[in-house]
């Protein structure tokens, strides 16, 4: 009989942060594999790394870091192959996922390519828009707002027509990207209501008021959230300033 | 010494998507607070109800359950008293929110009224979008595309330029809408890549094509989501038919 193979969410960096569920099923499955960079530690297996035991076997999906480009298939094809041989000898397969597996996660190439042969079981987790809006002390969004989802790299015009709409926005993968839409936003009259966050959860967190960013590059996992819909959170609730009573949310 | 207010994710109703931190303060506080009807259980109370101990003061938030109408403020301003008299006594205060804190929770109303006096820290959660995806067994997003959640509760032409819009959308807040909502989305030619869930994570949880719901009427907290984009979703992971290897994630 072969293995069943699990999506799991880790959540967006504390490991305190990942569900019971993923906590379970990580003692249980045999085998974890989880995406690495070609240059440098694997952030999902990091995450998780005090849950994981000895006797597992693992398997690291080797991405080649070619900054914001998605990488080629031909990876996931051999990923796939050395993941189908494990469920294929019986073995569960535990597929480690930063943030939720679903939400623009590379785990959909995996699952596209083993789902229809093999029992698969996705398991939720804490979004980086959840918790980057608990970081940020602000709600995403309230009762009839519309959140837009935006991923940065899209081009001045798209980007310009979203930030016309919609009540609450939320700026992904803003990297190389963060001096192009500090304009538009600063174009659209939007940045006192913009909120800055980058490795949120994590012990190098930075969340801080757009206007207070001085860089002009930022990670790739950072992030923008802005609101602009109709409850009076921009004057209750100050993104810039001293005194705030809000933590980060992070671990003791 | 107050004590410090937290508001807990205790996400979409299966106990065991509750993260580690949310479990281990539930184990923490001396108090734990919850939005519950006038005519029944409190839902965020019975996902976490194995969690709780017995020497906990609880306090009950009754919102009067006017169909989809959003609570009188006066709720919220009691509530908060209650709460405050507690934090300033020196307790530890858990609030315990369905799904996410902070993604349109009615958190919100009692995070304005007391984070500017007390130490307040927000434990993000699952959100129901996120276990939505899990259970349909279809990625949110991908990529570059740009995502829409949309409160069916708008009016029709908001929401046939949002369906116009973005490669993926969530309607949420769904119930009376649903016949009208679908309507818009037939309109639009996207039944055919429309996802209905309903009680996602839960026993009784629906999960199905669109086009597969028969009712004219379904839950408040059901959703709908749609994927346009440029993966081959719709091809490659049918929603309609049987065999689908992909369960919703129940524990077992």
């Amino acid at each position: 009989m072969s293995g069943i193979l699990y999506g799991l969410g880790v959540g967006p960096g504390d490991p305190e942060l990942i569900t019971l569920k993923a906590h379970r099923l990580l003692g249980e499955c045999n085998v974890v594999a989880y995406p690495a960079p070609d240059d440098g530690q694997s952030f999902a297996r990091a995450i998780v790394a005090q849950y994981l035991k000895p006797g597992q076997l693992e398997i690291p999906i080797i991405i080649p870091m070619r900054r914001e480009r998605f990488p080629a298939q031909s990876v996931y094809d051999s990923a796939a192959k050395d993941i189908a041989a494990q469920l294929d000898a019986g073995h569960d397969v535990a597929v480690l996922c930063e943030g939720d597996p679903f939400f623009y996660g590379s785990f959909m190439y995996l699952f596209e390519r083993l789902s229809a042969e093999y029992s698969t079981q996705i398991v939720p987790g804490v979004s980086s828009l959840m918790a980057s809006a608990a970081a940020l002390g602000r709600p995403i969004a309230a009762r009839n707002d519309v959140l837009n989802v935006i991923p940065a790299p899209l081009d001045d015009d798209a980007i310009r027509q979203r930030l016309a709409q919609g009540e609450a926005i939320a700026f992904i993968k803003v990297g190389r990207h963060f001096a192009r839409i500090c304009r538009l936003i600063d174009e659209a009259g939007l940045t006192g209501s913009a909120g800055y966050l980058e490795r949120v959860s994590l012990d190098n967190e930075k969340i801080m008021a757009l206007e207070d960013v001085s860089a002009n590059e930022v990670p790739y996992f950072s992030m923008i959230l802005i609101y602009k819909g109709a409850e009076d959170w921009i004057e209750k609730l100050p993104l810039s300033g001293t005194a705030k009573s809000v933590d980060a949310g992070l671990t003791a």
